[in-house]
């Protein structure tokens, strides 16, 4: 058996099984996309995220300013929807011999960048050669334990909430890799590129303790609204029309699928919140949303965990997604 | 310019430079193996290690398990060369599509293997495709802050001081990259398959407090001693003829070099720790090893930094060495 046919996830589950922590200090390990370890009354928390030249970018399409940033980015998401406070982190890099100084010195310009507009600070790394770029990111960060949102917490009955828009990412990335830089607008490029973590909302909606359970959409809608179930153990529904979606991504859609729906539903790296919530916090959600400036859109609600994942079309039909999203290893 | 010219040292210094910390609460940013955080009274410690195939290990030489367990261990060496206690860690893989399961099951034993014994819990991670496998752990610690001992430190007139013997596990490589896994003594091949962190010696000598200065041997005996100096604004000078050497490693390195020396001065990856102590702590040090049952060889001696690195020959003549071990991108 090899990884193909297991997969991303039946890896993790797989990981998980073997390798339980034991330390009664672990809040949340294994299962989400931060650990969670409490620490002198504080909860600590931490993520790591690993890009790899080839698979989750490539040169011909990203430049190094925007690499650096992105690389700390996507990172950051992980703390914002947990509702925490990033502060610091270590960075590894796998760096090609005949890598350019000044690629080098672009892609640390755009980490300083992130790092000022996030205030978070590098604290420490590792380098060595490699024949690919890889980066991995450690980010740390703090939160206060009663706070803190997971990806278990959703009950029956919970409305199924996202931030902002969704899909414009994928396509982005579609138009760069078909047409490149100059192929699209640059507001659904940029949303590729260089995205924009949601932390101040994370943390509002944290604050506010009306949410259930929490995650960021960077695998994509249904994949990560699948973990939120399963790690919930709750079922839901999806209504298709209600799915947010940007002008310039309904624009556009239609040069690459005739199905407006797929990459919003099934593509990644939106970075966008998506939480539960009881439907009489809703007033207070609205309020939340107008006052940062963030739609917030009811695009589902939580069901048994029977009923699975259903996603209800713009006619009434009623599916169940079988391809979820993105997979690594299938 | 490219990575070739400035070296990795001269990456790491541009890094320092570039990305300099902000924060108060940063005791020990970029400059160490371990990044140092004051959270809540008490010392946070991280410190972060990539591995890549190809580079820092084959699949022809080592095996899954070990893999595993060497990985963690080269963290947890970081951890103990400042003092600190492990506890926790993430692991981000980057798999290929067709490694198989029964490969990473054994990788997962060894870290589990590791993780037993050494008492730390892996908490969270990531998972990626990759063409080459890539393994970055992410290990935290904590310490008590009076403890730790950094690269700075060190004194004039102070002793250098290193656990156990060094070379052995370079010349294991050599041994298993020129006549595989049975082409030699068990003991040396172990040495660098399965390396021991030091974390009891390096909790005590902490704890003591006659050490001014300390740091792993994970690079080489001179690189890693560079590396103390310039922390520490130093210099020293080292007897060659005092470097501690195994039995094994005396009988088998005629095979592979005229030099008894150079592999123990230039190899990495023994994972000792080499540290910094006044003369007059001599005794109390000589108790410790004697307790722990750990050889600790007095090597050198601190000399003001004007006097650079100096070895002494057997035969008294002193050369400042010029190529002073790995350096990923030269």
């Amino acid at each position: 058996m090899d990884l193909r046919e297991i997969g991303e996830f039946g890896l993790i589950d797989r990981i998980r099984k073997w390798m339980a922590a034991s330390d009664a200090a672990v809040i949340q390990g294994i299962g989400d996309d931060v650990a969670v370890i409490e620490m002198a009354g504080k909860a600590l928390l931490v993520t790591t995220d690993i890009l790899i030249e080839g698979i989750h970018f490539d040169r011909s399409w990203i430049d190094p300013y925007r690499l650096g940033k992105k690389a700390l980015i996507v990172n950051l998401s992980d703390i914002a929807a947990m509702g925490g406070n990033p502060k610091y982190f270590l960075i590894s890099l796998g760096l090609p011999k005949d890598l350019s100084l000044s690629f080098i010195s672009s892609f640390y310009r755009g980490l300083k960048e992130g790092t000022r507009k996030f205030r978070v600070d590098l604290v420490g790394g590792d380098t060595s050669l490699s024949q690919k770029i890889v980066i991995n990111i450690c980010l740390i960060g703090e939160g206060r334990k009663k706070n803190l949102l997971f990806r278990r917490g959703a009950r029956v009955g919970d409305d199924l909430l996202v931030s902002g828009t969704l899909g414009d990412a994928a396509l982005g990335l579609k138009i760069l890799q078909t047409k490149g830089l100059m192929g699209g607008p640059k507001g659904l490029i940029e949303r590729q590129l260089s995205p924009c973590p949601r932390i101040q909302l994370g943390q509002a909606i944290a604050e506010s303790r009306f949410a259930t359970a929490m995650i960021d959409v960077s695998d994509g809608l249904l994949i990560d609204t699948t973990h939120l179930l399963e790690e919930s153990g709750v079922g839901a529904r999806i209504w298709e029309e209600r799915v947010p979606l940007s002008r310039l991504y309904r624009k556009w859609i239609r040069s690459y699928s005739k199905d407006p729906y797929q990459i919003a539903l099934c593509g990644g790296e939106d970075y966008e919140l998506l939480f539960t919530a009881p439907p009489e916090t809703r007033k207070k959600i609205s309020s939340l949303a107008l006052s940062l400036g963030t739609p917030i859109t009811r695009i589902g609600e939580i069901l048994p965990q029977k009923e699975g994942l259903q996603i209800i079309r713009e006619d009434g039909k009623k599916y169940s997604p079988t391809r979820l999203g993105f997979d690594h290893f299938k």
